[in-house]
């Protein structure tokens, strides 16, 4: 039996390094679908021009809906609580309103706070450039007078097929009530 | 030849004990991510105050959009439908609206049947205490006359961060048009 | 030991064989998940009669919100820009308006572009018949014009637990500004 044991404590040595390997390989597995290192990231910014009933030219925003009281051309008082803003806003790769546009943000944001500014917005960057060709599809909550504020992206289409991720906003300038340039850190921990 | 084949017989049987073992952690792999049972679940509730033009003060909610023919302090005819009303909610762990809040619900829902109460939701549980911090973003369809009816998950940020699953709504209470409070059990089936 | 040595070459073997069964089901796992073949596929059409002042009786759909100078029975200047319609729609399994529905479209959608068709959709597929129940969940860009265009499915409950893909919108029918069809190709990617 001397040279079984021998051969079982082989054979053991050997199990050991597989089962390592396999562990390994399983959580490999695991980390690829929950690591916190992104599988894609990119950075874009975002301009928006709202419609203040004198801008219609350049403006890209419009206010659509508004609690009782006010109206279409001027934010709402009260941190403009209940006004919802479509928007078809540029996308640059810089913090140049003049840069060329690589897509459009395109969707609506609300407010939905009396005693501070936050908001809710659903929107899709759409790409058909030579950047990217696809949407990245986006929903969630901004608080918008923190320094960043994570929202989820909920989905993706053709470069960006079946992605998920976080948007990491960021506020990068604010003028009045009428232009606000939003920095947008994308980092996707699905790519497909 | 013997020593080989009982050493054989004894490596297939450790092999049989590891395979077992990698198939269950295999299996348990699979299971996570599919698995019926949710990897973590919570219980809260959120009041809805709807302004009506005489309650300002302690409103939380407030109807910005409305068919035609309709204002914006009075729930509209038929249900409702058409009605779109901006909330900013406090959540709480139980059902008294003088609890300490734990978070907000943030966002809108709409009226979109005109021969029964049917709503859809976009919004965000954000926490922000000790509770919890991160946000929990959910979209769906509410036949609000079911005794429960599912949304979906459709991301998370912080602590729950890329996070999925489903969120059963009960209603809890009605006051006429003014307050509803609605009891959310979450069940997350991705954890991360 | 040189019938140690047959016995862990012929453990190797046993290993390899193993080893290779392993990685495949690694791999099958993996491509379970990643795989660009739909794991489900279904085809539906929905119909849209917006509200126009007029069809109070068969209207399916209503414009709730618009952009200042625009009222709630014609849609909107500027390709609809800023409009916001909220929609009931019978969900069809052919391209007739009179066929049984299966399920209704419930939702949203926003004209978000100035100068060409475009929208932004958030709706629920809600089925409750001997053909599915359980809701699916999307949300995405529409630019109405190209004849195909990809939103996300963002989740799902009952039959569509947890479901995850893309839906493909194709524009069956235009009558005016009151009535359109849409075809919609949904392919799941992510079934539980």
């Amino acid at each position: 039996m001397g040279a079984n044991n021998i051969s079982v404590v082989s054979s053991l040595f050997v199990f050991s390094i597989m089962f390592l390997s396999i562990s390994s390989a399983l959580h490999t597995a695991g980390t690829r679908r929950k690591q916190y290192t992104p599988c894609k990231n990119m950075v874009v910014f975002f301009h928006d021009i709202v419609y203040n009933g004198e801008n219609a030219g350049n403006a890209t925003a419009a206010i659509v809906a508004a609690p009782q009281g006010s109206n279409l051309t001027i934010l709402a008082p009260q941190n403009h609580f209940g006004n919802i803003v479509v928007f078809d806003d540029p996308v640059t790769l810089d913090n140049n309103l003049q840069s060329e546009a690589v897509g459009r943000a395109q969707g609506f944001y609300l407010y939905d706070r009396k005693n501070t500014f936050t908001a809710w917005l659903g929107f899709s960057f759409v790409f058909n450039s030579t950047y990217h060709k696809g949407t990245i599809n986006l929903a969630g909550a901004d608080p918008a007078l923190n320094k960043t504020r994570d929202i989820s992206v909920i989905g993706g289409t053709g470069d960006f097929f079946m992605h998920r991720g976080i948007a990491t906003l960021m506020t990068d300038a604010v003028e009045g009530d009428v232009y606000f340039r939003l920095r947008v850190d994308i980092n996707f921990y699905e790519c497909w």
